[in-house]
């Protein structure tokens, strides 16, 4: 739930970066240096991606205040320089326009237990700075009001018609809560030994899954759209799947790797074999064909660009890389686990967890999928 | 800064309910229980005329979705029973004229510094609750948002034209800084001794909070009037004074106490004169007439409702409000205190200050002065 960046480093391997500015019309130009990484050109990308939307979505409606929201937006700092890099193109754009910039009003959501606290904190550092870089370059800068709205994007979080723009970075593909349907009619777990859609998950479990990520991203786009104005833009960022197969390896495999640390503990007595059983994740990684019917279903929005692209965990080191991805899912995943296990497992788990992923990681290089799209309110 | 309790116990003395609910049209009808104690009656009171003022805010408008902001809203749970109050009676209200009742949106405003954390935590009970109370009374509940907004309201906190009602409980007798002109010009203090306007302060000392107290009031309405719609309603309840009298004993005692505390910590050489005489608190109490004449002065501002009163901090056992009030300003003043001293005075401190607020508190009742202003956006 990092603003924009994946959960861990990555590498660009199948994404044509021009392609995936170029493809849409709309979506502005972009011009990166020609030596920086292709991993920090899929980075840029993306973000470029979100910016430029935001500047259409201000384009179409040329409002005296401009108001958007990070969904998921996390505690870290990570958030804030895109919303900097939103506001400073929509600031270049009102000059070359000849508008008056228009005040900002920018949302920041999460769940209520997020530490909304620490981003507080940096806030007047960090709108003090902004201000300062774009006088920099004259004129005045814009007046930018922040606040903070607490709760689950599965429903709705503001007013009608109050927002111009929305975006959501890593934060989509987690659900609400486990589907209902993992069980058979007696209440016993159909998914043994998993904790999410495996090559050998029963299909109800896949099943199950769908019609949970169904109903919720359903839920989240009439959400949003009763909130968002008629010609505003939405781009979601978050993990996928490159094809229409719901057990595609790149969703699955760190998933089974955890799975199989579990699978170790038990044979070693450390946990029950029940609480294994019972514990899969609120999480599901859908396909391009997947939103978009969601999309058409739902009715509100205009698909403006969708794609799917893999990324490589890969640094070239494969136990740094197992290193970093062990503490990124870690750190994703030590509430839930705690909660279900008893924190008392963590430490164990996480060291077998580490050594399973270097022994795969020196063998083979691991892809993630990921999605991004960008939505406009037309209805 | 907790929302529209004063800061200790209180009870009202001088004023008569009766006349503040009634005194001006437009403030609505009470109708409260025959046997509450006056003190009940007199926080009753002012409730009632914030909630009656945002009703009728709703009223000139009649919008689809009715945003109102706490400014000063402290991170206790105090500022939720009053918003819960709001909504209940515009929802009521739109009922009986047959309109569907908006949407709320509600500001939670305090510095960055507050725990907007903790609030955030109880958010989900307090809307289920409130939904579930006007639901039982039968219709549907009508849909609350929150959002949180850090920063001081000292300047802007949101985009132009964008509020319907703002109000600010026990907050605004605090400036935001204490005022540049209280040292001579070689910056030698002036106000020796003294934390606030004492009846030994040179003239110097009220002309330098005066002017402190100008400037910012006068910023705090501009703020406002920018972002309120016209027609809107603003209601501030402070301490102030009852008197045109800047040494108005019931606004100094307090601080004057505390005084004398520190001047025999410095008698016993616990602490040094220098920090004793360059420590000056933040803090006005104005009367009526410096808020009227700031608020012609702004010139955005219609005054609907003006009204001071005093309230006396006896429970009749002069002891056990000793002790409480004693408690109220350790937990108001220890942040300052500790920043200007060190943390290493203050138990010493608040045990000489308890004392002697209870010596003078069997000799005398002391009382505390308060201000309620109900402003409308004309222009």
């Amino acid at each position: 739930m990092v603003s924009c960046e994946p959960p861990s480093t990555t590498k660009l391997v199948t994404m044509d970066v021009e392609s995936v500015l170029h493809m849409k019309e709309g979506l502005g130009e972009a011009s990166y240096a020609q030596n920086c990484s292709l991993q920090k050109k899929s980075m840029d990308a993306m973000k470029h991606i979100i910016v430029e939307s935001a500047v259409d979505a201000y384009a179409s409606e040329m409002p005296e205040s401009f108001t958007f929201v990070d969904l998921g937006c996390s505690s870290g700092s990570n958030a804030l320089p895109l919303i900097g890099d939103i506001i400073e193109a929509i600031h270049v754009m009102a000059r070359r326009s000849a508008k008056t910039t228009p005040e900002f009003m920018v949302f920041l959501n999460d769940l209520p237990s997020n530490d909304f606290n620490s981003m507080f904190l940096s806030l007047p550092l960090f709108t003090k700075k902004l201000k300062e870089g774009i006088e920099l370059h004259g004129g005045m800068a814009p007046s930018v009001y922040f606040a903070a709205t607490p709760g689950s994007f599965y429903g709705r979080l503001f007013p009608r018609d109050s927002l111009s723009f929305i975006y959501s970075c890593y934060s989509l593909h987690w659900l609400s809560q486990v589907p209902p349907g993992l069980v058979d009619i007696n209440g016993r777990p159909i998914n043994k030994g998993k904790m999410y859609i495996s090559n050998t998950s029963p299909p109800a479990v896949t099943l199950a899954y769908f019609e949970q990520f169904q109903k919720e991203f359903s839920l989240f786009l009439k959400s949003r759209s009763e909130e968002l104005h008629l010609g505003g833009r939405m781009v979601v960022a978050m993990l996928g799947r490159t094809t229409d197969d719901h057990s595609d390896k790149s969703t699955r495999v760190l998933w089974e790797v955890l799975d199989q640390s579990f699978a170790i503990m038990l044979s070693q007595e450390m946990i029950d074999e029940e609480k294994v059983d019972t514990y899969n994740v609120p999480f599901y990684a859908p396909s391009a064909r997947e939103i978009e019917d969601e999309v058409h279903r739902e009715g509100s929005f205009m698909i403006d660009y969708i794609q799917t692209y893999e990324l490589s965990t890969s640094t070239g080191d494969p136990l740094k890389d197992a290193r970093i991805t062990s503490m990124a899912i870690r750190a994703i995943q030590e509430s839930m686990i705690s909660h279900h296990f008893g924190e008392a497992i963590i430490d164990t788990l996480f060291h077998v967890y580490g050594g399973l992923l270097s022994q795969l990681m020196l063998k083979e290089e691991i892809k993630s999928s990921h999605l991004l799209i960008v939505l406009r309110k037309t209805h």
